[in-house]
């Protein structure tokens, strides 16, 4: 029994009309065959390389120094390796598909990732071959998670979250920013994140979008705004919270209230079968009316094996949610030069509704005070 | 006046008669701007691409987010951005090269990098133009480094080999290796690097290759491999010291001793002239002259905006050291099963010989005993 991720991969592949389908980024070689080839992330000369092809053909391509991990990791029992210096992966490939059947059918490929220079060998090899853009039928197929990988999502979202608390509750003016920062990276770690990202920025700096923490110390009456991204097993969380060193301005409580009553409007949306573009006009409006427009162009994304993936919450997606899917919602309102107002959950959609993966640890409905 | 390494480019883009030179990826891109766009990382479908054609032409095309930070950081006056959802980036690329007057000349790119989709594209934009693979000319010319470089990386360099001695000297039996890891990612990020990757193998797991750290605790008798991988400004290090929790054993002392003498005579070659394939030969006849077989077909590898890259001290590189040149060399021998030994440093070639760049702090010509 093939496992339940290559079965919905062949399936949309022979839905589809595909002959084949390769996979050559990371997240979607990963997803594939189940496990990260180490040196995939940090080398991109070592080509990894997953292929699926009719009822049963299934193999993944690696470098030869990753080849034993990769045969008592993979899903997949056909494992294929080269000599980085003195092979070529693609050759590997056009190998494997003209064995497989599909030398001289429609091929998948993730023609946004694959090389030119690999395309141009292939092209070579299988003159024959029709080569089709794969990289929506993955995003389809791995917007609907499966219940390990749900499974997986709340893990690291509930361990992300609790760190965001425990980071908020020791905050204190005159801490700077970067030892904020250090604390959540080795809080992440102790509690048994794989890596970690993280934004701090307090008073003007919560107003800056990508705030990598700095010298600049926490004072008294700034709005900090604290973003963690976490990774563990292969799956990604995202918690944002936003906290006023005392007490709030009437201004800084009118724009957060603003953007929570948008916020929960869209969250009583979270069904199956809402358009994704509704939750974004709902969003928008919510917010004009209340005077503010959102600072960015879309209300969260979908998280899984990669922090920004389908369905990204905007006008521009002809999606409809469905059971499984998972994202998060992040409204976000800055004022440049002043101050910065976020707050990030993450969330699956069920049968007949929506569970809320983090937010049960750490208040998301208020502007969150620290004594200062 | 143009930057160092722009200037170093454009002479290499000259002498090879490329009419312009395009750059794709993380590494390459971010060396040709002198910054990284933050999301060039992070999120793949979000082009970064630098241009440089003729005596003076040079931009820098972004995504419309990172537009306003490319504007305040990057080396390149003319930056041109996109919306990722509606326009495409190899449009702006191809008006980029039209405008250049370079849109039928020979255009240099990163063919293995590029994905094939924006190839297919420039083709049919500029179906007159030749596409030709720059990513030797990147190496070679990334190989050699400007006086600002090597300052960022003697300081990774340093802080890096300051971290490993103070972890060493607090390790005592019965700490974890993860515990160990969370504490070189905190000393790391407090000292002031940006990011940082590690492994930490004790006992019979410092003979694997990859040892990411487990929930293995470090015991009396264990060999402990330490390695920390650090990111700061731009640049890495790369510096790794193996340890004995008590008195080395005869054969333990017997393999180290091998290494550290195969070492040395490597590094008494370490100057301009010195062909790299001679470095290995070496290496690996000391090694086996000494009984053992190196565990690695490299004896180290250069360094600088990224761990991995030219010169790889191995046979089948063509490569000839020059002044400016940075390198490790990562001596590493393991005994599956039982234990592994390994110690790596950074150098840099410079007019008449060598300069350590690590290698002052703590020790590496014995290995390190930790009272047990």
């Amino acid at each position: 029994m093939e496992d339940p991720v290559v079965q919905k991969l062949r399936a949309a592949m022979k839905a589809e009309r595909f002959d084949a389908l390769v996979a050559h980024s990371l997240d979607n070689a990963t997803y594939t065959a189940g496990f990260q080839v180490p040196s995939h992330a940090q080398n991109r000369f070592r080509r990894t390389i997953t292929v699926l092809a009719g009822d049963d053909f299934g193999c993944q391509v690696v470098v030869n120094v990753e080849e034993a991990l990769a045969r008592e990791k993979s899903r997949f029992k056909d494992i294929r390796s080269y000599n980085q210096f003195t092979d070529n992966p693609a050759d590997v490939l056009a190998d494997a598909l003209i064995e497989s059947g599909a030398g001289e059918g429609r091929v998948a490929l993730e023609l946004d990732y694959l090389p030119a220079m690999d395309f141009l060998r292939l092209q070579e090899r299988l003159p024959k071959a029709m080569f089709v853009h794969a990289c929506d039928l993955y995003f389809r197929v791995r917007m609907v998670k499966t219940d390990e990988e749900m499974a997986t999502l709340k893990r690291i979202g509930t361990l992300t979250e609790q760190v965001v608390g425990e980071v908020i509750s020791d905050l204190r003016p005159g801490v700077s920013e970067r030892k904020v920062g250090a604390e959540i990276m080795s809080r992440m770690l102790a509690a048994g994140a794989d890596a970690v990202s993280y934004q701090v920025g307090s008073g003007f700096r919560s107003g800056i979008i990508n705030c990598k923490p700095t010298d600049k110390l926490v004072e008294t009456g700034d709005v900090v705004r604290i973003e963690v991204l976490g990774d563990k097993d292969g799956y990604r969380s995202n918690v944002t919270r936003t906290v006023v060193m005392g007490k709030p301005t009437d201004e800084q409580k009118q724009i957060w209230s603003v953007l929570i009553a948008a916020r929960d409007r869209c969250e009583a949306m979270l069904k199956p079968g809402t358009p994704v573009p509704d939750l974004w006009n709902t969003y928008l409006s919510a917010c004009r009316s209340g005077g503010i427009e959102p600072s960015l162009k879309f209300l969260g994304h979908g998280i899984g094996r990669t922090i920004h993936e389908e369905p990204y919450l905007t006008e521009t997606r002809a999606i409809v949610l469905a059971p499984g899917v998972t994202h998060t919602m992040e409204p976000l309102y800055m004022v440049p030069g002043r101050m910065g107002f976020h707050v990030e959950d993450m969330y699956r959609i069920t049968k007949d509704g929506f569970e809320k993966l983090t937010g049960h640890l750490v208040p998301n409905d208020q502007l969150i005070e620290v004594a200062a």
